[in-house]
C-alpha cells in the first residue's frame, strides 16, 4: 500500500490519484489504520485541490463500499429515489413519495434529520402518532413491495465512512467543498439500490449554495458520479430565497404535505411537488413525456389515489391514518400568536435562513445533533413575497410553547417590505442531467 | 475562546487570525485540548494560504514560549548561533563553533539528528569517543561561560509545541510550508537565547529548498521572524549540488572538520566556514568589518588556536581530547572499497542527494527516527565537479561495513562526466538581512 502521506502530498501538489489508492485510504481509514489526523489533512487538500471525475467516483464508490449496499433487484419496478440539499419549508419528500408510489414508481427513501437550518423528513414524518422510522431491512422491502414507497433513518449498515467522514468534516472545516459533498451524497444514495435518481439542488438565501454557479457545479458533480456507476440522475436548480410553502415547523409540514395531497396546498409547493415527481415518472418509464408525467401527477392527486397511498404508507410504517383525514390528531403547540405588519405595502423578501433559525428557536429543529424537537410548533405564513399588506395584517402565526418573542422579532426581521409587487420566483431555475 | 473550526475556516478562507488566536490555538493544543485532526486541517489550509508577518511571529512566538526560553543574559558577550537548513556534508558547525568562540562570541548551538539523506551535527559530534550531547542547562551555561561555545541537542523542554508539530507534519504532508518551516526552526533557535543568527539556507539538488527563489522566501521569512522579535538575524544563500567538502559520514566528517581547524580540508569547505564564522563575528560586534572578520578567522584557523579551542569544547562535553589530534581513535569502518572512474573526463556533477540516500543506505545515516547509525561508514570523495578523471581513476573510497555494491552503484549514478571542465560553483549566491 502506498504510504498514506505520500497520497496527502501528492493530492497537495495537485495530482491525482488513482482509484485503487482511493480504495485502499479509505478501506484503511474505516478499519482504523489510517489516523483522523491524516484523513483531515487529505480533506482539506482535497479543499483546495478539487478532485477530477475518475477520484470522484472512487471516492463515492469507496464510501458506498464501506458499508452494506441494498440489493432491490428482485423487486418488480424501476426504483428512483429524490433528494434535496435541504431548505426551509422544504417537505416535498412526504406528497412526492406516495405520489410517485401511486403512479407506479418504486421509491427506497432513506432521508435524515432536520440539522442547522432546516428541517428532516425523519422529524417530519415522526410527528405523525406512532410513525416509525426506525425499520429493518426486512421491513423496508416490504412495505417498498406491498406500497412502493417507505421512508427510513440512515442505517448504521449505510455507507458508514461517510457518517465518520462527515463528523470529521464537521470540525475541521471541510464540510464546504463540492466533491466531498457531492460524494456524501452520493454514496448514501447509491447505497439504497436505486436505478434513478432526482435531484433538487436549492440556491438562494436559505440553501447551502448561494450563487447558482455553485450549486450548477454541485449538481453537475453529481450527476456525473451517478453516470460513471451507471445511475441515471436529472438535477433541478430550485429557489429557496423564501421558505417553500407556507408553513414550517414538523407537524404543521405534515398538514401542508397533507393539503398537496388533497390536491390543494400553496402554488410554489404543489408546482415543484408536480415537476420533480414528474421526473421521476419519466425516469421510471412510467410516462412518454414530461407534459404526460405532469398530468398524471395533477390527476393523482385531483383523484385521491396519492392521498390514500400516502394512508397506507403511514399506516405500514406504525403511524396513525387517521391523522391523515383528522390533522387534529397531529401534535399541537399549546400557544398560537399572531404576528402583525408594521406597515403597509408590499412583502418583497421573507428570508427563508432567518426563518429556518427561528424555528430551531421556537423549538422546531436542532441545533446540535443531540437537541430533542418539539414537533408541535412552527410557523404559518399568510403573507409572503409578492403579496400585498396593509399596517396589522397578519403575517403569520406562531405555534409556540412559552415565550416566542425573541422568534417574533426574528420573523419579523425576516421580512422585506417594500412599495410594489415583485414578480413571482420561478418554480425551476434550470435542469440538468 | 473562539472555536477550534472557525479558525480552520478563516484561514482556509484567506483571512488572517489575530496574534492572540494563535496563542489560544497553541496554548490548547500543547495542553491537548485540540485534537491532531484539527491541527493537521489548519497546518494544511496554512500549507495552501501561507501566514503574514503578524500571523508568523505569533505563531514562532507561541512555540517558543509553549517551552523554556534560555536567559543567558548573565553571560558577557553577544550570543550568536549558526544554522544551516541541511546539506550532504555539511560538517561546518563543528570547526564554525571553536572558530567563534576562539574570536571572542558566545555560541549557544542547540543542533538536530540526522534524518533522511542531510546528516546532524549531534550525531557527528557523538562519533567522538566519550563525546556526551545530552547536557543539563546549568552545565550548558558552565561550558558556555569557561569556552564560548557548547554544542547540545534539543532538550523536551525547548519549544514542546514544535517538537509534537513537527511529528504531525512530518505524517500529514504538512513539511514543506515556507511559514511553517521558518516559525519551526525559528521558535528553536530564539529560545536559546541568541541576540542574533547567522542562517545558512542550502539551495540545491541535496537541499530541501530546490530553487533559489524559493530558498530567498525562506530566508527572508526567517529574517523578518527574528526582526519582529528584536533579533538580528543574517542569511546567506549557498550552494548545496554536489556534498560540502569531500567526506561524508560522521567520524569522517569530524576528520575533515579537524583539517579545517588545522588550516587545512577543502577549499569550499573552509571558504564557507570562513564566510558564515565571519558573519557571526561581525555580528557579535568583534569586528570592524568583514573582511577584519575574514582576516581573523583565517588568523585563528593559521595559528592554531580555533584547533585548540574545540579540543576544550570536546574534553568539556566528556570526549576524548587525543583524538583531535590522533584521529585513528575515531571509530573507524572494516572495509574501504574503491570506486573507480568508468570513463575519461571531467566531473560535471556529483548529485548530492543521491550520495547522501546512499550514505544512509551504507548505515551512516536514519531512513527513520528509531535506527542506529553506525558512525565509521561514511565516503571519501577523491574527485569532484570540475576535476579531470582518468578511466580507471579512484572516484571514491566507500568506508563500509559488509556488502557495499548498492551504494557504490549509487554513488557511481550520483556522478556526471562531460568532455570540458565546469567552473567551480560560488561559494555564497547571495546574502540577505
Amino acid at each position: 500500500m502506498t504510504r498514506p502521506y505520500e497520497l496527502i502530498v501528492r493530492k497537495r501538489d495537485g495530482l491525482a490519484l488513482s482509484p485503487e489508492e482511493i480504495r485502499e485510504f479509505m478501506r484503511a481509514y474505516t478499519q482504523d489504520q489510517i489516523p483522523d489526523y491524516q484523513m483531515s489533512a487529505l480533506l482539506m487538500a482535497i479543499f483546495f485541490r478539487g478532485m477530477s471525475p475518475e477520484e470522484l467516483s472512487a471516492w463515492a464508490d469507496a464510501m458506498l463500499r464501506s458499508g452494506d449496499v441494498l440489493d432491490l433487484s428482485d423487486l418488480p419496478g424501476v426504483k428512483v429515489d429524490k433528494h434535496s440539499t435541504g431548505g426551509v419549508g422544504d417537505k416535498i419528500s412526504l406528497p412526492l413519495a406516495p405520489l410517485a408510489a401511486a403512479l407506479g414508481v418504486v421509491v427506497p427513501m432513506v432521508s435524515g434529520r432536520g440539522l442547522g437550518h432546516t428541517g428532516g423528513t425523519l422529524d417530519k414524518l415522526e410527528s405523525i402518532p406512532g410513525f416509525r422510522t426506525d425499520l429493518s431491512v426486512a421491513r423496508f422491502r416490504e412495505i417498498l413491495r406491498s406500497h412502493g414507497a417507505c421512508l427510513i433513518g440512515q442505517t448504521a449498515e449505510i455507507a458508514p465512512a461517510d457518517k465518520r467522514l462527515y463528523a470529521l468534516r464537521d470540525v475541521t472545516g471541510t464540510v464546504e467543498s463540492i466533491p466531498l459533498i457531492a460524494s456524501s451524497i452520493m454514496s448514501k444514495k447509491l447505497a439504497e439500490g436505486i436505478d434513478a435518481l432526482v435531484l433538487d439542488v436549492k440556491v438562494g438565501k436559505g440553501a447551502f449554495m448561494k450563487e447558482r454557479e455553485q450549486a450548477r457545479v454541485l449538481a453537475s458533480t453529481m450527476i456525473e458520479i451517478g453516470a460513471r456507476m451507471g445511475r441515471r440522475v436529472v438535477a433541478l436548480l430550485t429557489p429557496m430565497d423564501q421558505p417553500l410553502g407556507r408553513m414550517v415547523g414538523n407537524a404543521l409540514e405534515v398538514a401542508e404535505s397533507i393539503e398537496v395531497l388533497q390536491g390543494k396546498g400553496p402554488a410554489d409547493l404543489v408546482a415543484l411537488t408536480v415537476e420533480l415527481t414528474a421526473e421521476m415518472v419519466l425516469l421510471a418509464g412510467r410516462a412518454s413525456s414530461m407534459d404526460d408525467a405532469r398530468q398524471q401527477c395533477q390527476n393523482a392527486l385531483r383523484d385521491g389515489s396519492a392521498l390514500s397511498r400516502f394512508r397506507a404508507i403511514v399506516e405500514a410504517h406504525g403511524g396513525d391514518p387517521k391523522a391523515i383525514d383528522d390533522i387534529s390528531r397531529l401534535p399541537q403547540a399549546p400557544e398560537v400568536t399572531a404576528l402583525r405588519a408594521p406597515r403597509s405595502g408590499y412583502v418583497v423578501g421573507l428570508d427563508a435562513l432567518t426563518v429556518g433559525l427561528a424555528a430551531v428557536d421556537m423549538g422546531a429543529g436542532r441545533a446540535r445533533k443531540e437537541d430533542s424537537i418539539d414537533p408541535g410548533v412552527g410557523i404559518v405564513f399568510e403573507k409572503r413575497c409578492g403579496d400585498e399588506v396593509k399596517a396589522g395584517d397578519i403575517l403569520a402565526h406562531l405555534h409556540h410553547r412559552g415565550d416566542v418573542s425573541r422568534a417574533a422579532a426574528r420573523i419579523l426581521g425576516a421580512y422585506e417590505f417594500g412599495d410594489a409587487p415583485i414578480a413571482a420566483a420561478p418554480v425551476v431555475y434550470e435542469r440538468l442531467g
